[in-house]
């Protein structure tokens, strides 16, 4: 046996959280991330006094989200502030080994999430001659609020050629129709599309990192990485506990979103709901994800007016033109002393309106993204926007649609990527894995 | 005048703070990060109290590290967890508008610093007919111990036709020579070089990158951005108050790092010296960028013990091999039973130790990085390698000459850029500014 690591020699490894000695650093650097006080800090604090107690830790940022439940964490989960989304391509042939590999997953996302490392031996606690089956980055971090959420894409169901690849092609949902094009559309195809995708979303970067990088791993020889996003700066708040956040054109951004305490809401918009189609994805949620860069430097050079007469709210409380306070409903039909409307006719918050669209919401839930520079002389950088939703045949594409068409924003906008994947519902214990209700 | 927003109402823009009513969620985000105690997390609490006191802040990761002094910050600071890095290429041969680029730059770089917005009229301040002199994604953080640090590239001096750009090419230090390729070495020229780098560092992303947008933006017409860099999860500890983080490799990265507290090393090796070269560099360094990309699928498929052995060191502990705790000396004369030597001769800790470089140490302050995925199924995933140092030519130059030829790490590696600048000393006061004694 090799020598154990430092972390590692309190705890038999099935039980060990990641370094059974949090490192001290780490978990001070997280305590109270996004919690909502002084209290929150304390109680980050006496979290790691007791050296990594996961649950006393629960509602701080390091702590941990639990894995199980009726519907999958990472949606209505208070958005964390960082990213990792990563789609995969299936590459083998055989029903058996994805679903071996969609169990071998469920485990370790449920290790991971609650702070343990990918594997039952861990990064260091194996035999010398064999490879950890864990990494090793996250040594000493705490959970984070780490969530991992898994969807499927249209492709999974049915090939481009069409084949019933694994025997689920008469499950695919009539709601995970493939998206049109939407005027404008530059999308790539390599960074589109997927069959499976996972979310992690975690208060430390290298946490969530950590967390689709094993997953990767494991899944070596059955699925292939075809694109990931990384992303910071949450820019939806998804509870009203959280301040609202500020994409890079530099508004608020989430103050109209449907919030994990709109319960009746969330039934009707965001979950799906027994009789909307095959049974598997009762409970689960549509998600819609475009990478939409953003032409920050022409935006910069215009002026405060236009760009709030192109969001339709002030730049600086983020309340709606004509209004005062960020919550305050916006007055659509509100005129100026000119005889125009207050709230311009483009302008992205009337165009996005649920009363715009036959009262459809969208639970979002995007992240900014600077991916270096784009050989032209500017960063490249924007929102990878991400929606959950009951039906995107009645939410997103119709809002999309009128988008697409009319948002003054579009003048500012490039959309580069687009994926389309039904999530499941929550995995409810040990014994339940992603996807079992589609695969049996 | 525009309506203004609820930030600034309470202040004179020109001293206003980024928001006089500091977001409170996000100044307990950050309250804390990275300080050694829990006296620390109430610190940051303190300061949140005040309403943003950046003074009471600034020993706590929202808080603010001083701008002016002896040396550069960013250099010696205890490295913060998230970095922008940008590389300029000088587009103007106007050298009236680059010194006023230089001017504009370094006070907005001390306000950036200091939590305020870029300009003087700010995000939301000012006229709604003008564009705003701050974008405004920072509004309402805290300066979250953010540092910009400059330095001037080889090409600045004298451009790829031997041209004399600006008058300045008999100013450029001897120690700023271009680096010699390296075996292995597979660099793309568009992501390396470059007429002047930015780094800013903080604990935010969101700061960091409004930092480097907001510069870009000044700088519109005279530089364009050449190539940018992010990176999250430091992997250099660069002071003794610092836990050791870890690399993507999974091992702690930093254990023997030139460390803020080494105040003679840092003369002998960090800093230009009077004598060393010209007089505007004396009290600067010499940084050296690599972008390293790192083959993780292949490196977590290797044994743990085959891992131990190319780096030297422990994975759990970080302890040198032979030994037992992270900061005890390596013996590199120890044998086995073997009669082989506990860590090896291909091992990275060997080849890099001062020991077999004529005494030579870096300042290591690297970032983890992951771009996406490569196209062939893998995350695009390494080490953003940041050095500073007195003399490259005596440092890394033959520091990195013994890793290419011999590491056995190279197997898992691939240098894809490369960059070289010079770092001028501190800004004194207000009155000097970024490469003032070079342009004088
Ligand atoms: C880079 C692209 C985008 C930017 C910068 C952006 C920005 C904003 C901002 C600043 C707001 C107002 C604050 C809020 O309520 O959150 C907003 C609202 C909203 N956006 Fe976007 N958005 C973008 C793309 C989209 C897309 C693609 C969709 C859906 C197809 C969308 C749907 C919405 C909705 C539904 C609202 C709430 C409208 C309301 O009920 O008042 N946005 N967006
Ligand atoms: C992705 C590439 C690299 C990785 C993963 C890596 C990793 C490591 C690790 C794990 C250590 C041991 C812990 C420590 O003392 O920090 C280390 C030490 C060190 N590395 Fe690297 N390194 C890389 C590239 C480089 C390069 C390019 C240089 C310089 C040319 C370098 C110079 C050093 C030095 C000077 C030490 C300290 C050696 C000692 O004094 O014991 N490394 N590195």
């Amino acid at each position: 046996m090799s020598e154990r690591s430092e972390q590692h020699t309190q705890a038999a490894p099935a039980e060990a959280p990641r370094g059974a000695t949090l490192s001290r650093r780490r978990a001070i650097t997280l305590a109270g991330v996004g919690v909502a006080g002084v209290a929150g800090v304390a109680g980050g604090a006496g979290a790691l006094a007791r050296g990594g107690d996961h649950a006393a830790a629960s509602d701080t940022a390091a702590g941990a989200v639990p894995f199980h439940g009726e519907h999958q964490a990472g949606i209505t989960t208070a958005a964390q502030d960082r990213l990792h989304f990563v789609a995969f391509d299936v590459i083998t042939k055989d029903r058996a080994k994805l679903v071996a590999l969609l169990q071998e997953w469920t485990a370790a996302a449920a290790r991971m999430t609650a702070g343990k490392d990918a594997g039952l031996i861990g990064a260091v606690g194996g035999m010398p001659e064999a490879p950890p089956d864990d990494t090793g980055e996250a040594l000493g971090l705490p959970p984070s609020q780490l969530t991992i959420t898994v969807g499927f894409g249209p492709t999974l169901f049915r090939d481009a050629q069409g084949a019933d690849r694994f025997g689920i092609a008469d499950r695919r949902p009539a709601a995970l129709a493939d998206l049109p094009h939407f005027a404008g559309d530059a999308l790539k195809p390599e960074i589109s599309g997927g069959d499976i995708c996972i979310q992690a979303c975690a208060n430390d970067p290298q946490v969530a990192v950590h967390a689709i990088r094993n997953l990767a791993r494991i899944g070596m020889g059955v699925v292939s990485v075809r694109w990931s996003q990384l992303g910071f700066g949450r820019t939806s708040s998804t509870s009203r506990d959280q301040a609202t956040p500020r994409n890079l054109f530099g508004f608020k951004d989430g103050t109209a979103n449907l919030k994990a305490e709109d319960a009746s809401l969330l039934r009707e918009q965001l979950w799906a709901q027994p009789g909307d189609g095959p049974d598997w994805m009762t409970g689960g949620s549509y998600l819609v994800t475009r990478k939409i860069r953003m032409q920050i430097e022409t935006w910069d050079r215009s002026s405060l007016a236009e760009q709030e007469q192109i969001v339709g709210r002030t730049k600086g409380s983020g309340a709606p033109l004509g209004k005062t306070r960020e919550f305050d409903e916006p007055d659509f039909a509100a005129k100026g002393d000119d005889g125009q409307p207050v709230i311009a006719e483009a302008a992205h918050v009337r165009l996005a309106h649920p009363n715009q669209n036959g009262g459809a919401h969208l639970l979002r839930r995007g992240y900014n993204f600077v991916d270096g520079s784009d050989g032209l002389g500017r960063l490249d950088a924007g929102l990878f926007f991400i929606a959950y939703q009951r039906d995107p045949r009645k939410q997103f594409v119709p809002i999309q649609t009128r988008l697409a068409r009319h948002d003054a924003m579009n003048e500012y906008l490039r959309h580069v990527s687009s994926g389309l994947f039904a999530c499941p519902p929550g995995v409810r214990d040990a014994a339940d894995w992603w996807g079992r209700a589609l695969f049996s």
